[in-house]
């Protein structure tokens, strides 16, 4: 018997992935969380339904969602990530030496008990001294929280279910009350194939609050169309105009100096989607 | 009843799109072509159970298989298409006005008769008078070509089947012998995640016969990955050194100038391979 996992990206695309076993499945109180071994991209978090990550290609994410604002930012101490709970992006912030304070504020604390049980490569590192992590609202963590944080990265679910109040411009103007003057956040927001209008929503209302707001790429094979898209929306520093002498050395797979001034260069159908 | 297509792309991994109907099915003198409705893509053409174009994203594999060789050759008139019976990469070429003679050669006149009929707006550019369409192989044609054209284009399916040809060394030395002494040729080069040896191969063996050897990439939701290479070789022109005055207004959905230079920012992973 074969035993294939098929997300509908759409109503009618998808991927489909060959699986070993199911290693967890559970309703949450806020969501089904499923944990498959795949074939093809090893350990496999699935939240209602969706591919979160994969042992595979998490570091293209975990990467992309990461450097690109903490070395934007020059000297990033102190940073939050809301979602998250698989705890990838986590571990790529705590590259940056600058990092005094790591916060991760997951609703849902069961996909940081099967994070840590069965994705413990990227998980692992929410053990880190510098890192807090608290199960709770994000939504509400921000809006009690003013001039704190350095950078704000936001590794949301999709706006459905628990993550809907994310994709708001209230959350926004949140983020901006919750950043100190010269802060910088980051959302991931979808694909430009089968989601558009959410781009162009959040690009309108990022823009309405954030001096300097820009849409960046990367490539994901597990995620809706292969192209995924992060909003980054900075007080101050301009993502593009990062000196040379900003970039350090740290260890990734995907992210470069290069790639990060290469990520904002959008094709002419994803590019009208910010004007 | 709901009618689904899935290409498995890899042995463990793949896509599954919803389909209104097939439009056919045949097995040609060379492969399987079968052309279906699904409803997210649009008119979709599979060729032994692979994707090869869609009505909704072929625009991103034929403009950047076509634009990034022919903004970098200064002057290209004569082009050859290996391939690409479907019209697309031939409808691309033809935007450029110093072309005055596009060849297509495409083993299987049936590709070229169902893509007509069933992705008109695509192939119809096969009817222009600056085309020549041969029903041929396209291996044989170049072994019989001497310095003769400016661009080649191998608009070819996987290595399996009727392409396993056009992925020797011995195919790359006949497309040099083929091109002009400033030709340019691109071929595209499957995907870094699930063919990464494939990538490897070809960039050794072009770099023995091209002093030009470079690798880009572009997205495309209904191929392996999403992430798809293209490999160039050139004789003289760097496409990475095309001039500003080179690049004239073109109608593209994907391709721009930026996106020119964009494409060849290899991540790390990627950029591994052609070492």
């Amino acid at each position: 018997m074969e035993l294939w996992f098929t997300e509908k990206q759409t109503k009618s695309f998808g991927i489909t992935a060959k699986i070993k076993q199911t290693l967890h499945t559970e309703q949450t109180e806020f969501q089904k969380l499923d944990m498959i071994e795949t074939e093809e991209f090893g350990n496999m978090l699935v939240l209602d339904g969706m591919v979160m990550t994969t042992q595979v290609d998490e570091f293209v994410y975990h990467e992309m969602v990461a450097h690109v604002p903490l070395f934007t930012h020059p000297n990033p101490e102190n940073v939050l990530v809301v979602g998250g709970g698989d705890g990838g992006v986590i571990g790529e912030v705590l590259k940056h030496p600058s990092v005094k304070k790591a916060t991760l504020v997951d609703i849902d604390g069961k996909v940081i008990e099967y994070s840590k049980k069965y994705l413990p490569e990227i998980a692992g590192k929410l053990e880190d001294p510098r890192v807090d992590v608290k199960v709770g609202d994000g939504f509400m963590h921000i809006a009690e929280s003013e001039n704190e944080y350095d950078v704000i990265l936001v590794d949301s679910t999709e706006p459905v279910g628990p993550a809907v109040n994310l994709f708001t411009k209230g959350f926004y103007a949140g983020i901006s009350k919750a950043l100190k003057e010269d802060g910088v956040f980051v959302a991931q927001t979808d694909n430009p194939w089968f989601t558009p209008d959410l781009i162009r929503n959040v690009q309108r209302d990022v823009k309405e609050i954030f001096p300097i707001t820009r849409l960046y790429l990367a490539n994901i094979p597990t995620y809706p169309s292969g192209l995924w898209t992060f909003t980054i929306g900075s007080k101050k520093y301009d993502p593009l105009e990062v000196s040379e002498d900003r970039f350090h050395e740290i260890e990734t797979k995907y992210y470069t100096k290069e790639i990060h001034k290469a990520a904002f260069v959008l094709p002419k159908f994803v590019a009208d989607l910010t004007k």
